[in-house]
């Protein structure tokens, strides 16, 4: 008989969030599955990892003993490290983060924990996926996704990934139209107009509130917001050398 | 006469770091300086921001009545952004970030504070470089840098760069060697062998710091990391389109 694959699962909304619930529902088909993700929400924290705090770890208890579930105190990237590090036997043949409540396409892929627990894994040379549902909506239907997210991660089982690459993989919120189908694309050019909410305390002191309106500045129709707004999957296949090799010889007549 | 520029600071070792006011100091020789940098250290805070708590900012009281710097509550992203829209009133014309104490080559871009801050510049479309010293002492020598950073600074002013790619420049530690020049590099396959350190609090509960190795996989005599090996300066195009366009068509053959 084939050994079964170990999956580690994690996420950025913490361990008691719907989507990653679903999650490893889903792949508990696929593998053993070993759950590392963070006990509070770690939305927007990116690739932080803790270097100035202590790091603590809690096996949950759920209802059925064989269950491996573990909440860590750090941000995605440490729950990775930590999961490969210390708390897995072996280096798993998969590391899968989400289901995300809202969008990780364009440059959301740079704020987002879901992604970054997902690069932490390749950069550890794990086959790895992030998933994401255009939904905040913490009852949102995750449901429709089932289909894809496992015939994607079985995708990745069978032919691997190559070296340095990891993907994105992001759906349009449920309506009564099903989706198209599935687009790989590639990251459209895009940014947040940031507004700042300013406010002032009881003290008569200012404050912020970080708020912002997502500008879509890119016309192609091979992007993932082209995508999505058709309602289509997208997958964006992901890389952590961020070199912009196209600029290298430009560079190179600056005589510095 | 001509306009001079407005140029925007900042860091992720805090306000009061040796590194950032060596960078004012030399940034006040081409152009207007405004500083926006975080009131605490935020190293390894990689692309945070600030979604669940409130941002304070504070002007600080320096000597000269003409300087303009800010310290924020936030992360090294969040102080590009309020800078950019709530602080200076129009986009400045160069965003510099650091002198970081401490390595970005190579893999520690993605977790890097410093050079988060030039990406998020960048994204926002302003001309940007991150400056980092291979040196984590506090009192770390940044005198030798200077003529490099005015250099640099000057050819990203007077060149500007294209849409999408900022810069990452990394120092050798100083020696008795003077540099032996600057290499265009790009970044090399290198990750972090961690290791954590498991101790047990007065309480008898497991806690562990997150340390690690430094593992350069890559042979590559073109990286960031081989330069820096031989004494040269790095420099490295970044770019935050993290899309792997070679593996596209590809995935296009899994027939998702």
């Amino acid at each position: 008989m084939e050994k079964r694959p170990l999956i580690l699962v994690t996420n950025d909304d913490g361990i008691t969030a719907p989507g990653i619930r679903k999650l490893i529902h889903i792949m508990k088909e696929l593998g053993d599955v070993v759950v590392v993700a963070p006990s509070t929400p770690q939305s927007g924290k990116g690739h932080a990892i803790t270097l100035d705090a202590t790091l603590h770890i809690n096996k949950i208890k759920t209802i059925n003993p064989e269950d491996h579930e573990y909440e860590c105190s750090g941000t995605p990237a440490d729950c990775v490290k930590i999961g490969i590090k210390e708390i897995l036997n072996r280096k798993p043949d998969l590391c899968v983060s989400g289901i995300n409540h809202g969008s990780n396409s364009s440059i959301n892929v740079i704020y987002s924990g879901t992604m970054s627990a997902a690069i932490e894994a390749g950069i550890e040379g794990v086959p790895s996926v992030g998933f994401s549902l255009l939904d905040y909506d913490w009852d949102a239907d995750f449901d429709g996704l089932e289909r894809y997210v496992k015939n994607i991660s079985n995708k990745i089982l069978t032919n691997g990934l190559p070296d340095g690459v990891v993907l994105n993989v992001n759906f349009p919120k449920i309506s009564d139209t099903p989706f198209k189908g599935i687009k790989i694309a590639r990251q459209a050019r895009a940014n947040w107009n940031e507004k700042f909410d300013k406010r002032i305390n009881p003290m008569g002191k200012n404050y912020y509130w970080l708020t912002g309106v997502f500008e879509n500045l890119d016309g192609g129709e091979d992007t993932d917001e082209f995508a999505l707004g058709n309602n289509y999957v997208s997958v964006v296949p992901v890389q952590f050398d961020l070199t912009a090799h196209h600029f290298i010889q430009t560079l190179n007549t600056w005589s510095l």
